[in-house]
């Protein structure tokens, strides 16, 4: 298990240090650890995200749901933001995702094209924003470009930034996929390497070791992949996303794992929000209990 | 005694919104009251506020303060909040006071000069901005000029604007002084017709007949002084100052009085920190009562 | 004696503490102390300070001098540095002074107009800027306008700002004058209120009792003096200027008593430079065993 | 005699370096000296300037002078630069002078505004730019700002600065006038600590010695005054002016003890064009014979 | 053997003197040579650059390594500058690397784009900023826009500039390779004739003679084609860079012959640590005593 970066080791500035404190100190469990409630689906996937559950098509029911479940933030893009969250101004914290695209388009050359900006999120009340870098993707130069004024406004808003830390491209498919032990890896160190104060990141499957560059042809456990992954992002602090539905215990699983590995969160929306209200406020329940078990001091 | 707005009935967006539900309902007594430590009196009357109790003169003591008397946030000018609050971040709302003078040249022409920016203020991470007005000042158009641009980028910011509207200079002092009740009534209603969204008095003084304008002339109670201000300031939250040390009764009988007429809350700084350590709290612990007999719902 | 505030206590951001860092372990006696060589009395008060030692009119006689004396930094204006330390590049730590003016007009209404940019001084290769405030002025308001940018500009690049916090004007002269322990002290700490990172002060004098308010109407010591003033500033490091040449013994004692109030460091130019260059040599050596007894820790 | 700075060792960019040497080594002597032509006195003084020698008020006139002369520049405003210049281009460096004013109002609190930009002197071909300077006017603090824009403009378009460095208002009257030793000396001074490249300065009167500062109060000789006055510019290149028309010794002695003392050249125009064509012939030679016993090296 | 160009010859103001002058001078073995390290990989190569040393993947372990080894700088990225240079800002000068790519998509068309700014730098503290050029790559136009902006900043901030000149794309692969002594001495000679202040090149390679134009198509010795380089890059200071891991004798020998050519340093990641920590400290024992025998004057 890797030491976790506390805020007070991460150079943060005061206003950046404030609205994390906030987050992970102000909500959820208060213990330094964070549950976010991912809400972008809609312009990432479309409504079919929303057929196992007809009910979380309504913004309003996910907002109920982040409340009562106790999520330290919920991430919108700006539409349902400027149309939902003033309803619940102060009840959650708001995550701006600043940009997203549709999956109709090929992602062979994926860009997630800026929606939103930092200035408009602290007007909000956002307390933090979000950033999806396709890590490895051929338009790497304008993703990059891009970014770093999106970096640059967050610094002089003193606004968070979570990166989306996502390999994509035909590129990154063909040296092992999106979702390899290189992959991920790979995305850990980049959002640390450019400023990221907080790393979004799938779980890592090493046994991928087909087509990816050494040392990652040798297979490792997936607790090896996680602890490696999180030490990749340094001080830019990691939260594990579900990805689509599966199975709980594989979640749990996945979860507890992120957490023994020194991340400090979860971000999970489908796996909570694609079943009915009582059995998500369950599975919420069990994931409160991982995090309660990994306790981070605030120094 | 008047019905309090919510912020709800408000007129915010979401920023200033959030921000100010977190003041009023994640901090203090979390019942839509508020009690503010104000610390700017030593660039407003030097360090010789800090002789009844040399431990005040030190930001951290101030701060440490806050924190254990439960307030729902403490008023500092740019300095202190960059050299001190990093290490408080997140633990009381700052609010980040934009103007301030020196008292050392004359007052008759009253004009508080811009010190720091709204987005300073974003930067730090305060969840507020104050604002002096030095209503009925010779110098009114520099200041209603400034001022302009501070409400203007609080709007930009989702950031709430507190003016401490205070009546000032010659023009003012020849017709009753500035803490008449002509002259504070005067003060809450510029604040509201110029969008203050909370605005910071004095308690009238309904005595101070001398040279008022009519009906301000006759002499009415101490408390329809304090509904009739209230009144004037609309929407505009109020916060009800203390100003210079006095007995504690006579502050007591101040905060209830305001709290029956409607104010939202209590900004006491010299009259809490220009004691010992333990008499502030007894005297925090008093006020905190009156507060808690005057709940706001959030609304 | 008062605690010194450390860099990293200071809430800097990594350039301005770089800076620092270079100034005061980097160079003189690299135990944390500093000892400033100021040289823009030329444009402050004209050539006829350079009567008692013509040598010292020109800008190479006084680099020389403070490479080979060991100072800290050397302060010059724009133009000088322009045509002068070019040659010197990089072998002593160049503070350019931002504004200035004549002593020809009246100074009751001093304000010091700016002379260089903070972007010129990094263009130029200073690591710190400095910046005269006169306090108390009826320019204020001009004054706090002025500096406010000039603060600003100095968070955006990181460059330390040390003010020259001098009560002037008629306002003060009618309250005790500006060397009065009141007025100093209220100095002090409109520099901690506004945002210096340090504060060069004059030595208060505490005799000077008549017309002051109170509590500065009662006698202290010097050494009570001098200990308020460092604790005014707070976590701006403060500077004692040497003032008009005076006698040696008089000046080891300011010097002696400044650092035993937890001051970081003196800033001496005339009672440096007025005499010949041996004599100087040895006023400096005994100065520096001063700062050597008192070593400030880099943490 | 004061050492004379060479352009190498003036700190200058190339651009300056480039224009100053084209001035200094590619007209008049060639030898590093300068004879400048100044004609700015239509605006200053008006036409009745030009009742001595009717000619001389048709710009044709002083320019076909200039040039028969072999001056190294003319000094224009811009309204005689655009009607005239452009015929004359590339045949005598011009010095578009960007601020003046007329006499006709006071000058107690005197300010020279600009007429002119950097960037027209660009644009009309000239080698240098020219600003009165009116050192110790009470208007000091506008003519810094102005002053300081003009300098960084010079800077940033490689353009050589001539700063006329005029004590002026009624602060330098009370304090023995104008053109005193002290006034001469604090103008030379303040123009190198502003960043002069090159200062015009008049000719300083040593016997004026009531109510000025030590130590300008015990007489020195003509020779000690401009001695020291030059050396005061430290490495601002130095040129005498005239001043209005005097007798031709008069002249030929102050243009030898200036040149003797250090100046880099003369700036002569009533005294020159204030007489009939073959008289300011004959005059100009003589001054061209003190400026062939003063060369200077490129070095 | 060239003649190595001192800081004097070079044409740099102020600010780039100062800085090279610390650089050089106060830092490493202070004689006017340079040792970098480089700790950019991570971003450039991804973590499987850390796999034969897993401690060199905090960046904490490097700091520590550039303190301890006396180096005259490391080089990173903006995300690591922000997270872990603030605790060691001071102890070592930082190269803030201005762009950066990871390389997981084709560089048959590389473009390294801009992840920070000179401003950024300025406000770290950093005391160079390093930018990749990809010579002769397909996208040398996008690539030259983009450099030049930099080259400008860095200009108007005094902020050496080195350049990574690195031949690179498609089109060098056709015409000998990108380590080719032809593609290496047009980068050397690219860097100088954009502006470069300083130029990382790798090591040339004589004997790849394939496809290259005349006359690198006949073998010279790597003594001969390192003076070549070094002499192509003109006052552009070179620093000679390490590469991936190899041999330690063919390092020093590369050293060794770089320095012999005129480089003015060596910049040496990979084989530095990537092998434990004692022994990188004997490697660079090693490497600092070939800097010893090639002292720089500071003239």
């Amino acid at each position: 298990m890797n030491e976790r970066p506390t805020l007070a080791s991460h150079g943060l500035g005061p206003g950046k240090h404030s609205r994390l404190r906030r987050i992970l100190f102000d909500h959820g469990l208060r213990n330094g650890t964070a549950l976010f409630l991912p809400y972008d689906q809609g312009l990432e996937h479309g409504p079919r995200d929303f057929a196992a559950n007809p009910a979380s098509s309504d913004p309003r029911y996910i907002l109920d749901l982040a409340i009562e479940g106790g999520f330290n933030g919920v991430v919108l893009q700006i539409g349902l933001a400027q149309q939902f969250f003033w309803e619940y101004a102060g009840q959650v914290p708001l995550v701006l995702k600043l940009n997203g695209k549709t999956e109709i388009p090929s992602d062979a050359e994926a860009l997630s094209p800026l929606n939103a900006t930092v200035e408009e999120a602290v007007r909000l009340g956002a307390d933090a924003v979000g950033y999806t870098l396709y890590v490895g993707t051929p338009a790497q130069e304008a993703d990059f470009e891009q970014y770093r004024k999106v970096r640059a406004d967050a610094a002089r808003f003193g606004m968070p930034l979570i990166v989306w830390a996502y390999p994509r491209g035909s590129a990154i498919e063909a040296k092992g996929g999106r979702d390899s032990f290189y992959a991920v890896d790979y995305a850990a160190r980049t959002a640390s390497e450019l400023g990221a104060d907080v790393v979004k990141l799938n779980f890592p499957h090493p046994d991928k070791t087909e087509h990816v560059p050494d040392p990652y042809g040798t297979a490792v456990s997936a607790q090896q992949a996680v602890d490696a992954v999180v030490r990749s992002a340094n001080r830019s602090l990691v939260l594990i996303s579900g990805g689509s539905h599966a199975g709980d215990d594989a979640m749990f699983d996945k979860a507890r794992r992120s957490m023994d590995a020194g991340a400090t969160g979860l971000i999970f929306g489908r796996n909570v929000w694609q079943r009915d209200r009582d059995e998500s406020m369950r599975f919420v329940a069990t994931l409160r209990k991982v995090l309660e078990e990994h306790p981070s001091s605030a120094g």
